[in-house]
């Protein structure tokens, strides 16, 4: 039986834009490293950065017809995740269906197959995340199902989640930890500028992170080069 | 025994040129989904798109010799389309064959093997979409076949077929079939351009393409999300 | 036993600039087609090209402890080059340490793992050439060695050799032939603007280096293409 | 904070033992294609099938520590179901902890990384589905779950689903489904067997199907070769 | 529009069958290093050694129904030869078709895609050539072309040519060609006969081939090693 | 230049021989994880395992002249170990060259590249651990280098360096470490082999290794399934 779910609970939208601004590397080591999805989903084109909320399309191979359903559950603020049953390299999404979405306030799109039209997508400036590049269409025979728990990348996506992505990848929130990994977040970050600022006056981490002792107790040995320098 | 095939004849360069205008993902699909090369050949640079007809070049693996034989055989409007007769990685083209056969007006080179020089051929404006990016260098030892039936990216290419290249990839449409993909590409894009107002105005795929029944038919069922929204 | 070398012998940078400026192709011809590292290291956004003095960092998988411990080793000129002990995605350098190191007038990094921080390191002209993009992040228990002989991306590189790196690539020349390579890069260099103004006026490279006559021996013919053109 | 979830209801063994009686690629169809694990985990050696309870454990990177704690989680006829949280490609798995699980009656494991010491698992006859085969060991510095939900080879596993393993990959049944598909595949596997006999003795799938009036319709044309047979 | 041509020419299978005692190194040497499929199409068990006339079946992705259409095409001594027209990894074919083709006399399968039931079709003896294992299935919805010329595994092969196919991987023999590569390769096994005893018996092939004076030439140089042996 | 070095000094070949009844895994740990080769080198036929003294042969792309010029170089307990300035899946080795290192007491070859005759070279009991599986041949128009330092499948391998290889790869350890490693390798596999036996009795890696305690510190919790079991 295919389901299509309306109307999921989402994260709300401020708290998924603050998480947005932060990026992907920070949002998923604030999260304790998980959320990450495959790293072969890459961005069409680079640049870009967006956050929103998961509309989840379960797909199956070489078939988008439930992209099109989809749609008309996307509300401004969602990403669509796309996944197919088993693994595809057809081209599900191009500049159409951007163009559909993209009137409905949809941010991007990440799927675990292939996507085409990468010129005109970058053109109208909707990013994509995607494992492949293909101009080979799909056809629209067989159901599927949208807005239940997908595995996306090696990662599940409940509709409603936090979904950031930039040029380092992917990484997903659940809705009910948005709120935690914000703040963790912005933790990191308020650390990581002040290391940042140390760092570019010349500090070096040893000294910053006072890690001289225990290299030396894990046995680092500092010699100098034989022939001088 | 190694040829060499002179003045093959050509897809006219009207037909060639406004088959490039739709670009790859239109002609694939207006062509029934044939042709489309091996998505793994990418361009070096993003942002090209280019349309002309194929010479064809078979070499031995590490071995760019009949590349220069090739180039006496090209004219303005050709595309250069090089395959080794097993896979190699190695850098076949780079700018000084480039600088050669643009001399020759020659549009760009589609390559199931390794290119290099990648940034001065982006500062030329010259396209190549190859398999491979690498500065190993080939030797130029033993012979191979320019303007025979070539199979590269995994479709057979003819001399005088049409390619088509750009960021979604690279398309070959063979030459009796120009005149009649040209006119189904111009029916497709017609078709999308209405879809594409459509679609930027806020109406579904759904009722576009009057899907809903069938969909329902199919047994696409829709339930409310349990704990609202 | 971990060890951190100090001061190793360093190429003299004037010999490392006139490098850089010939471009990792060049150079890797004119070393006789030795030390180019694996092409799957890939610059993390295009268009950068740099020469520097190599220091080595040898790292576990998944643990970028040392290359803190390394960054206390670099000077103005040199290139951090990192592999682990096993292949590991984790992006081990992300845009704090390319702060540290940038501060110290590092050049660039190589590294046969995983980045992170894309976009910033472009936005901070900061360049990188990695096996993969990863935000997986990693941890500081082990230790590892600086400034030892290293295999990277399947070349052996000691501290102080040469490391040139662009869109095609990385490759690196030992310190003791630096002078060499460069000589015979300015070389090639020299015959290469030659067959390039050649080239672009349309002469031939079957005339300008004189093949027709070996290929003829070799039993290349030529035939016309029964149908015309 | 990381968890041990003791005694999660198992799929009983005797709708196990069924499913495992029909293999991967019936039971996989039977379910209506789905929970099928990524090809890429192939079995370290070939001619093993096992069916299973999940335990699912969930590792870092390079960090078998949780696989012993997991150990101690098994009782007869389970499968260890075995993810790191990022991509790695050490050896977690080999004849050691193979010795500790097979006392414990586990039938085999499933893991989405590496696996080593494959001949004494051969020899052992205790059979592992990997995506990589690798002698490089891991740490024990982290910690992870054992017995929560996990996505292993793409597929979310809950701790008590039935997994079946063989040549053809790895499928994983929900347990409440279990009773179902069994049924289901029994069915398919009754139908197959009537085809079977019917192929073996020359009909032709055409025929059996009926296939022969929706082929004619769709436009399917026969002609005879020009040059005779 | 689809097309089925019955009855195309065939090689003779005595013909066919002796290219098969060669094997696929010998056969693609004696062709002058042509024919030989990509690598990546490997046998799904080890050890068996086929040769045939080719039935050429191009599949839609993901689509099977073709296949149940050439079996009627087949006779014994053919060899079932198949391609996607986009990549697949579905698993099209698996011991049903097997025990079907079987049936027919059909010698074996090399598929461009996936293949199931791999433990079953090891215990029928019936050797498929795949690039994929998968036990997902495929659909029966759309069209293709039996015989008609086919690319498979990057080479153009028309039916009635010959396949060889063996755990080297697959090679094919043009029809016009064929009895010319088999007397090519029954000189070069005679050849290779004569060179097997005399390396047994310890002799060189610097020797046996005379190879001494043309590495003098190109410079080769004895060095012994500074610290003896 | 090209050189071969003659009779370099080689690790004894009892200590070789101890080395290699551990096993790869075993030799690996034991030398602090490291030495592995990239574990893309897979065997051609499971089950073998070998040591060996290695001949180190460095080969252009798709040319394998040296490896006739190595053979005069091996003598019994040698393996040869052979890898390309750049990347290649030509077939450099086939069974011819295996009789003929076979004639001289060679145990095997690993080769960072394609070999073929693999039913032949199973036929003989010659194991060969290499990268590609491929019968296209090669050309012998270029010279290497025979028994200088080469860096294979990512290792730094001396000529006279210890090769073992089994089912889990191949490692390497060199000649001045051997007899270090082998002492090592001994202390580990004793250790190994009182564990097997206490995990074969039903003991528990956590009890046997006193982890529970740590595990508690670090914050492992057990809690009940909640629906029992």
């Amino acid at each position: 039986m295919s389901i299509v779910v309306r109307n999921p609970p989402r994260t709300d939208l401020a708290t998924v834009d603050a998480l947005g601004a932060f990026g992907v590397a920070t949002v998923h080591e604030a999260q304790g490293r998980t959320g990450l999805l495959d790293p072969a989903l890459r961005p069409v084109y680079s640049g870009a950065r967006v956050a929103g909320t998961a509309v989840t399309v379960s797909v199956p191979p070489g078939d988008n017809w439930m992209i099109h359903v989809a749609v008309e559950q996307c509300r401004a603020g969602d990403v669509l995740v796309i996944a197919p049953t088993s693994p595809s390299e057809a081209g599900y999404f191009g500049d159409l269906l951007a163009t559909s979405v993209a009137s409905r306030g949809v941010r991007g799109v990440v799927i675990d197959a292939g996507c085409r039209d990468i010129a005109e997508l970058k053109a109208m400036g909707f990013p994509v995340w995607a494992r492949h590049v293909s101009a080979f269409g799909t056809v629209k025979e067989t159901l599927g199902d949208v807005n239940t728990p997908l595995v996306c990348g090696g990662q599940l996506i409940m509709p409603g989640d936090v979904v950031v992505a930039d040029d380092d990848g992917v990484v997903t929130v659940p809705r009910p930890a948005a709120a935690e990994v914000l703040e963790a977040s912005r933790a990191r970050e308020a650390r990581e500028a002040g290391l940042r600022e140390r760092y570019a006056s010349g500090e070096l981490g040893l000294d910053v992170n006072a890690m001289r002792e225990r290299l030396a107790d894990k046995g680092l040995t500092y010699v100098d080069a034989p022939d001088g320098g």
